[in-house]
């Protein structure tokens, strides 16, 4: 193996870059979040330091949106990774409207997942909530003529730990589970 | 809002497909795997469906590999999707290393990451392991001057599930924490 051996490093990228948004003591809130995951088909779990102002109200409502970044609003979302809802009042950050479950969802991303939270995986200081999607939001010019999100139009920042980078997401290059064909 | 309701929809996405390698009775399998992510800044969780062969491997060893693939070795990343460990020996499928904590590590793969099983998160018939990240192994030409992973030279491909297509890792578009400075 050519491989070298670089220490336990994060290296799982590059990853879709969201803001989590939730109610918290009647206002939204949002931060910047790296680390998410899909669960089965039916969940997402998202890693938040439990520090983090949103998460007690994530914890009390149990409902949180995960928006998924864009370059067209690359720089406000970058910003809520920056200031704490601890010391900052975020509820101005984003024109927003209300989901049907109960959770903020940002106008400016194209596409929004609203969901409810059924665990908790605590670990090294973290929460990781396992949430339940309940509904997906996307705009029209984002999909495609059967109704899904066509990445082609639609293309999401990607972020690496390593250099704390953004990359956008490319051009295509195969169709899964046809390549062997 | 101007967005639409599509449905309780996966949709977050595109990110890093993986072949997740371990040992089961005394050889290794693999399997290819679009749904990870990283939690707290220590461990990975991996989900996979309860019928696959190589999660009894997983339960047993606690170990495995997570491969990040990229453009180089996708054809044969994607064959992991399409064939069963439960009718086919996937034990020639790739030249291998056994890595320094009992994971077998993809040779071509650039990146390659060796975790201990220290939980399971089950849901709707998916075990989610919940993985310590032992060590990290990368070829030195995906290294920058800092031993970092450079993405600009390293393009992992990203998957995403509503239309089965594959995208590259794309060109960077900011830096983590610094836009708004």
């Amino acid at each position: 193996m050519s491989k070298k051996n670089i220490g336990a490093t994060l290296a799982l990228y590059p990853c879709p870059i969201i803001v989590v948004g939730a109610m918290v003591n009647g206002k939204p809130t949002w931060t910047l979040v790296a680390h998410a995951g899909t669960m089965a088909h039916s969940h997402l779990m998202v890693s938040l330091v439990q520090a983090h102002y949103i998460n007690q109200g994530i914890r009390e409502n149990k409902k949180l949106s995960v928006n998924v970044v864009d370059e067209s609003w690359l720089k406000d979302a970058d910003r809520m990774g920056t200031i704490s809802g601890n010391k900052v009042d975020k509820s101005n950050a984003f024109a927003w409207t209300m989901g049907e479950n109960g959770a903020p969802l940002i106008d400016e991303a194209k596409v929004s997942i609203e969901c409810e939270v059924d665990g908790n995986y605590e670990l090294e200081h973290f929460d990781h909530f396992i949430c339940k999607i309940l509904a997906t939001y996307a705009e029209e010019s984002v999909l495609n003529e059967k109704g899904k999100i066509d990445y082609h139009t639609f293309k999401p920042v990607l972020f690496e730990f390593p250099t704390y980078e953004y990359f956008v997401t490319g051009e295509k290059v195969g169709d899964c589970a046809k390549m062997n064909q």
